[in-house]
């Protein structure tokens, strides 16, 4: 199988950039949650499962890259943690008392903003940092040449929204929704179809990159392998988000066709669809998968309402313009005032974190 | 020696930023001619002196960075010929059938506009690339990571201005100037006192990053070692610049207290003073070093104030802001109108374009 080179995938949708008010840096501390629930458990499996013998004699130098890493603050928490853990590994072994120096690599879109994401650099940071702009589902760095690829909350987002569901002439088409979510069996099976391709082309590109012997940390929103059909409500905000619009459409402020060539490309796979993906590419052993707890699930109702426009707001302003977007947000507000229970996530959302480790193995 | 860490430089003078009508994007061909001025030269160093086998034998991919790259297009010139002369020399080897894979860091301060170059990042390039931000007096890389440095006209930009010539007690305070020309020995000596110690900088990192065997193509824009003293007239341009602020200091455009405190970072050092500092060094054999022609040096009054100002014209907006830059460019371009020799550099610029190539010996 030929890897792909990143610029194969076109598609980009970043999250909002710069340091104001809608901005990814000012609305991310839900996805913060993500990084400290996981934070020991990566901390214990770098300590435990990472081969300091994977260096290469001469460089002893450690390169960590992160996928999908945004314009901040979440991932320096997140890469922080991983230097922490490699260095204790250190202080723990006893043949090497040396420890080697890190390069990290920050990798999003091209489209990312980098220049808010490099102006914040922790000015005290332990390592040498650089930016890798381009799709993770292409080749991003040389063969062999990475010690540890973590990823969080970015490998839901697929390289595109797959062709049939805006094919007026598909039995995909996914006609009057902005996703999957309460949508029939050929739409889900588009998806799901896709997220499979996408698997497989991150694989094999990580499989490339990586050193053998090297580890993969990804966290990935997942949904349970057994849900009832009647029960496939993955997302309570993407319907309310989607009934906002359908409302919008319904008033004249959006036209039925632009409501009905929306789609997000976002994908929650189940443990059970993960694993398959990762036992067909072969390259990699799994050394843990675990669920892991949310602490706080809790958001407020403008938290919540940021939270979703700094992550879909350049999705949504790329297709319909900016100039609808403050709108499609104030109901949204508005809307979820009148349900406060949704604001419990714990109790409404059925995605929940999953934690996979992975190793990468000799070539055959 | 101890290396530095490239945060410790917090000063930066990026070029302007954006592709707009005043960027250095759209008005950058002057110093693309220093870039096609080296070419051939550049290609024939690396296919004589690049050691093969300075690559890690496990490691087999090649390292190349561009130090001061800007927002492109030259930068993106400079490495192609860089790939192609590495790939010329393995299809001229007998013993290498494989050509290996490239990454190119793009390296320039954490606020060069790197959204801009990312997103002008040639689709079809035959490497994969990264920006590096940070001064590249510090370290940017891990030990001995790097096979081949470039830079190309940014060695000229010192890491500050030299502290004693904003000093009002100092003899060197250099009131009414703007640059060290024509200005008194004290003045000229701060400056060449700053350029050794950021030199020594520079070639202790770079030290530290290339690998044994690898080298550094330098081009730096330079003045002739044996200079008359009343002849020191090193930027024609630079002297219209201050008489340009002199008379808006005059009509009371521009504060006397402002116009004092403004200082170019820049610094044109002779082919004798380069010399001084490798040597000094010690960590390089110098296996080059030539001056080159640039054909076509004529630029006509719009380009050549539209270059000056993509180069300067964010170190001067951020002294005086951004509501008297119009003026001064104005100023200098009607100037610049009634002075039309000015226009070719050949006759009145004593500055050359110097190439010099450097290897890193073993650790002593």
């Amino acid at each position: 199988m030929e890897d792909k080179r990143n610029n194969e995938f076109p598609e980009s949708y970043p999250m909002t950039g710069g340091v104001g008010a809608y901005s990814y840096v000012q609305n991310s501390k839900y996805q913060r949650g993500y990084v400290e629930a996981a934070k020991e458990v990566i901390k214990e499996a770098i300590v435990k499962k990472f081969d300091i013998n994977c260096l290469s004699a001469p460089l002893n130098s450690i390169f960590v890259a992160d996928l999908g890493c945004s314009t901040g603050p979440n991932t320096f928490l997140a890469v922080q943690n991983i230097v922490d853990a490699i260095e204790h590994k250190y202080q723990l072994s006893e043949d090497r008392d040396e420890i080697p120096e890190f390069q990290v690599f920050f990798n999003d879109h091209a489209s990312n903003d980098f220049n808010t994401l490099f102006k914040s650099f922790p000015p005290k940071r332990k390592y040498l940092a650089a930016g890798v702009p381009g799709s993770f589902y292409g080749r991003l760095f040389p063969k062999a040449s990475i010690h540890i690829f973590h990823s969080s909350n970015s490998l839901n987002w697929l390289s595109r929204v797959p062709k049939e569901i805006t094919d007026k002439t598909s039995r995909a088409w996914n006609k009057g929704r902005i996703h999957y979510t309460n949508a029939p069996k050929d739409v889900v099976e588009a998806y799901s179809t896709q997220y499979a391709m996408d698997m497989e082309s991150f694989l094999i590109a990580r499989g490339e990159e990586l050193v053998v012997g090297g580890l993969m940390a990804l966290l990935i929103a997942s949904v349970p392998d057994v849900i009832l059909s009647s029960d496939f409500t993955i997302c309570t905000e993407l319907e309310l988000l989607e009934s906002c619009l359908m409302d919008m459409e319904k008033v004249g402020l959006i036209s039925e066709a632009n409501l009905d060539s929306i789609n997000l490309p976002l994908y929650f796979p189940s443990p059970k669809e993960l694993m398959a993906a990762f036992e067909r590419n072969r390259r990699f052993s799994i050394e843990g998968i675990q669920e892991l707890g949310i602490q706080d699930k809790q958001l407020n109702l403008q938290s919540l309402t940021l939270t979703l426009r700094a992550g879909l707001g350049g999705v949504l302003e790329k297709h319909f313009g900016n100039n609808i977007i403050d709108e499609v947000f104030d109901r949204f507000s508005k809307k979820l005032a009148t349900t406060p229970t949704l604001l419990n996530l714990n109790e409404n959302q059925k995605t929940s974190l999953l934690f996979v480790l992975l190793k990468c193995k000799p070539n055959d």
